[in-house]
């Protein structure tokens, strides 16, 4: 199930001799940022975008990504090639502060940088057609506007998440709502639509598709309040690897008419024109 | 400055063999809890107390550790005499919840089980003698009764907290101080020890000089509010590998009169004779 090759400091090796020290500090303290971005028609999709997001996630851990955007690039299409994935991939880049001898200390000169692909998996169509839900969940990532490999919260909710039929969870605290645990979160309101604009990791779906959506739709990027979040007549997430899918509860709640709207179709529809679906 | 061999899922092998996969999801994810004990005269210390609060941190965490305390006796009793650090050890027991080929989904079934030994590194004596400084940091830990392996917080601050002459952060959040990134902190009023009792670590150290100072003082455990902590007489730290250690500044405030007081000196004494230092 796991790809044949892997890129790992400077080389594309197979799997097998691909070794994690056990004292990387990736591992032992989780001290490490990530991206992660699909292909369109087998070639990688937003790249740019997500490789300036891998560096300020770096940055705001004080670490550098080793290699330029282009040596990235070229890496990445060899590994696909080596990978030949049936049909479309995602791609994750994975930076730590590199192995640490005392478990501690670590020199940010030699970090871990490992990329991998995968088989791109997209949820059933009846999601994209009828919606989900998200439960709600007060947190508030530790360092939100880095993509950290902290998914602490995220995994230990996974089973009752998806026993309440929901998706993912909406993080929410002090009153104000957030971001998904694994993708941004839009709210719609009187054909205005609302993005949580601070703590809140920078999407690059969402991104693309509010500045679609900018030249027809007044965006309001700012703090958004549970209150709004739950009054909202339409609520649609953006991730990667899942485009655009409507939200239609929210915990217990009911959003607008548990429909997905006419707002949330016109995401879908330019994203899926962004990606060459239609 | 690595230990020569470690133990990986049922082998005690050469660090060089202990291949932890790239798809690991302690990697992937910081999906991963861990915990630290030292030796004493060479032999683990409190060992039956930090197996009972890994066993609790994986619980925490859907996660189960795949050995009996009296076989993970036995491997690390072998790996000190493999490893044959010259003074005393640390001994690192890591437990994720194992390789992820699609980054997200794992079996706790087949978890990776790790663990490494690392030569004892103690302050300098001035640090005890004189104490030390802890940077006050809005912060609570996102699993905080479990020691999981993330450090995201500590790591990123490091640097500015020994800027500032500091050995840790101190964690609060909604007026109330838990614990130090890295460490228990108690705190010392009329003759009163207050123990932050929620939303913290338990700590095996902490818990050991309590219990011992309990015959003779006065043990309140719960909330500490701010104002408690900085009207303290005195402050102290216990950590496993640092015993304990006087704080004598909290952020811009001085603790006391700034010099290690009589309760913190007793607690010093009680725990030098716990592990046979007079």
């Amino acid at each position: 199930m796991s790809a044949p090759y892997v890129y790992l400091n400077g080389r594309i090796v197979p799997l097998a001799d691909a070794a994690i020290s056990p004292y990387d500090i990736g591992l032992l303290r989780g001290y490490a940022v990530f991206d992660l971005l699909r292909t369109v028609g087998g070639r990688p999709f937003l790249l740019g975008e997500h490789l300036r997001r891998l560096r300020r996630s770096a940055e705001l851990l004080g670490l550098t990504v080793p290699e330029t955007d282009e040596r990235i690039g070229a890496i990445i299409d060899e590994l696909l090639v080596r990978n030949a994935h049936p049909e479309e991939a995602t791609v994750r880049l994975v930076l730590t502060g590199g192995v640490s001898p005392d478990g501690m200390e670590f020199d940010p000169a030699t970090p871990t940088f490992l990329i991998l692909t995968h088989d791109l998996h997209e949820p059933p169509d009846s999601v994209y057609e009828d919606g989900v839900g998200l439960v709600l969940h007060e947190h508030r990532r530790e360092v939100p506007e880095a993509k950290t490999t902290n998914y602490l919260t995220m995994l230990r909710y996974r089973e009752s998440t998806a026993e309440a039929g929901a998706i993912d969870l909406l993080y929410h605290d002090g009153g104000r709502v957030f971001e998904a645990a694994s993708a941004s979160v839009y709210f719609v309101r009187d054909g205005r639509i609302l993005a949580p604009g601070d703590s809140v990791l920078w999407g690059t779906v969402g991104s693309l598709v509010l500045e679609m959506m900018g030249k027809d739709y007044e965006i309001v990027s700012g703090d958004v309040t549970i209150e709004q979040a739950l009054g909202a007549q339409e609520a649609f997430l953006t991730s990667t690897t899942r485009g655009v899918i409507p939200i239609v509860r929210l915990g217990e709640h009911q959003v607008g008419d548990g429909r997905p709207g006419p707002v949330t179709r016109d995401a879908q529809a330019r994203w899926d024109e962004a990606i060459g679906k239609r």
